[in-house]
């Protein structure tokens, strides 16, 4: 029944059903909320025959029409993944709400009590790819931070999330939440998204999740503030006092550990001083777990067998078991590389020169600078947020791994007794 | 000199010169950053002269041009206004930095330092019209916080700025700051303005000052992240148990104390119940101070001799002596003439009703919500932040009045001692 009263709604009337709710969302209790992700949860194991049997629709128009066994990968659901993303929605619930936090407050020279407080955005736009885990990951985000959230998944998943949103709109009705609270634009396909991005004013903030170049897209097309979470063309920098064992260490779990994410290094500095100590045993670890260093001429000269690095190795985003490696003349040059060639998403220096440390950290201009650590602990997780909204490249609002408050704006409350101004 | 210099600048090359200068800046000592704002205060007195000579002549081209008496009050700068203005940058000096400001911070349980701290943006952008006296100010706040800024001024005083900014690049010369912190593009007309907002990556956020106008062009049109100070059309809401008192005076302030302000009262809303009893006093208090009345029917019958109340009415963001009155039901009916209507800037309600306050204060979607108190306290300087940046309208980075801090980003500083992640 729910998809037939869908199907008959316009796009406007999807958000402007989206800002009703998100009024009723904004002021809903975080029993109440948490309820609703309870049931989500539930819901979520109980449909699975029916969320698998839309998947499978899905996944056959993706072989048919080429999907890579990647993305096929990425769009498959079974029980056990469905049965993981239920846990992933209680463990949501264990959060604290970020509803209500005072930030800052204050009392007037004239008696006026001032507080600033949490409030969510009201609704939140998702432009994501075809993987329907995102479509229960951020409506349960959302949900948990007060906001109405409007869907825009890739069409290649369009019936996994049709069902999605239907099973997450019944347990919505059942803890007494209002359903559009979240719903999907999906039918109305690449002009629906187009549309949302051009929502100002009935759409708090965009977020988009996926490749960059589905990011790029929405941050140059959309009117709507966006949430960017960007590409990590992250660095390690090897100063002259670093030490071995470390060095070997986080270079090795900075690259290995999980290529295929954005905190995984994927450019590693040496202080010319120290490359000859230093690279042999860090590469030999390196290559023992299979990874091709991309390496310039200097660091050729110490250790054999390596791919010649060209310019655009510098700017690459592998995601995969490949490492450029460059020898510099010193912290400065080191900077410079990083100025030229980074995105501002994480860089860590390893030395054991406290001077260099507090340069590195004061100087480089990245969301999450580091020393004596691996990249990979910029993550929502590692830092205590407990949820993994995303990490922002961006300046604005939010910077780096991203948390449930971030999800929020903020109110400024002022309570008097009859105070004007003078 | 410099005159000669800036001019064989491309916009590329400005805003590469930006980028190197925000750099240095960024790790700038707040003593430093002040000595070079006394060195502007000075300088701007010092040159008045040569300034006054600049504005006389954009003064001439204006009334060539046929510009309004309005506008060319305020492009006029003159002895006294310079002195007001070097007042102002002095009154910066004096606030706390806000670079280095720990926001938060914790140690993981496997031993690393986390915090999180306020660093410059980069590079600020500001769009605003012929209003020479914002180029000092945002100059300056700009520079306090660590920021480079690209100024476009609006064409009507580019004389005027060009001497300003080459005023202001002097001072940062003799104080050791690089000049190019504080550049004009005027040179490039309105094709600048343009390339400005294009500029991703050059520019890390744009602030529009000036008209509603300007701002929404901005806004719709920019590709680079927007902190955006928008219009208010204001409410207050005289529940039933209002205090006549109460009302009469913050009603009055509102309205009249500066009514040309973006915190000014636009609409005032009355609960049925208490009409006969609170109108008559609140509007004659109104009249006596010249206020024009635009009143619904309900309000004409029990106050005479008012202008009737179109629905343009509702959305008007008057900025002069007019307000619009409406009688409404009742606190809900209030509300949602508040959301059907609103800027979201300031609201308040004058009630003596604990649960209604409460309502108001967590359903009423605004920058700002108020209880017993005049609107006019949406002001930085009331909120005790010393500088006022402007007043945001909008939900992401920053809602209601901005101190200095707004002017900054965050960045999260990971201090290890040879942590991988497990």
């Amino acid at each position: 029944m729910t998809d037939t009263a869908v199907a008959t709604r316009s796009f406007t009337e999807k958000l402007e059903a989206a800002r009703r709710a998100s009024v009723l969302l904004a002021t809903a209790k975080a029993d109440l909320k948490n309820s609703a992700l309870e049931a989500i949860a539930r819901a979520v194991v109980a449909n699975s025959d029916r969320i698998i049997q839309a998947n499978d629709l899905d996944l056959a128009n993706g072989r048919e029409n080429g999907l890579s066994t990647g993305l096929q990968d990425r769009l498959r659901l079974d029980a056990d993944r469905l049965s993981a993303l239920a846990d992933a929605v209680r463990e949501i619930v264990a959060l604290t709400d970020p509803v209500g936090e005072v930030v800052r407050g204050s009392t007037l020279p004239n008696g006026i009590g001032l507080t600033q407080m949490r409030v969510p955005f009201g609704v939140i736009g998702a432009i994501y790819e075809a993987r329907p885990n995102v479509t229960i990951d951020i409506a349960a985000l959302a949900l948990k931070s007060g906001n109405a959230v409007v869907l825009r998944g890739g069409s290649a998943a369009e019936n996994t999330n049709r069902v999605l949103v239907d099973v997450i709109q019944g347990a919505l009705a059942e803890a007494g939440l209002p359903v559009d609270a979240v719903q999907t634009i999906d039918e109305f396909g690449r002009e629906g998204a187009k549309q949302l991005m051009q929502a100002r004013g009935h759409v708090d903030v965009l977020i988009p999740r996926g490749s960059a170049d589905l990011i790029n897209a929405v941050v140059a097309e959309s009117k709507v503030p966006v949430i960017e979470t960007g590409a990590g063309v992250v660095h390690v920098f090897l100063d002259a006092s670093a030490d071995e064992r470390m060095a070997v260490d986080i270079v090795h779990n900075a690259k290995v550990q999980r290529p295929s994410v954005c905190n995984a290094l994927e450019t590693l500095l040496v202080h010319e001083s120290s490359a000859s100590r230093l690279l042999p045993p860090v590469l030999a670890r390196l290559r023992e777990s299979g990874v091709t260093i991309h390496a310039d001429e200097r660091t050729s000269a110490i250790f054999a067998d390596v791919v010649p690095a060209t310019d655009d190795d510098w700017s690459t985003e592998y995601m995969s078991l490949d490492l450029a490696v460059r020898v510099v003349g010193g912290l400065d040059e080191a900077m410079q590389h990083i100025r030229d060639y980074s995105t501002h998403h994480t860089e860590s220096i390893i030395t054991n020169d406290l001077g260099n440390a507090e340069r590195f950290l004061a100087e480089v201009d990245s969301a999450v600078v580091m020393v004596n650590a691996s990249t990979r602990f910029t993550d929502g997780g590692e830092f205590g947020f407990g949820a993994e909204v995303g990490i922002s490249t961006q300046k604005l609002h939010a910077r780096g791994p991203m948390g449930l408050g971030e999800l929020t704006s903020t109110k400024w409350v002022v309570r008097g007794s009859g105070q004007a101004r003078g």
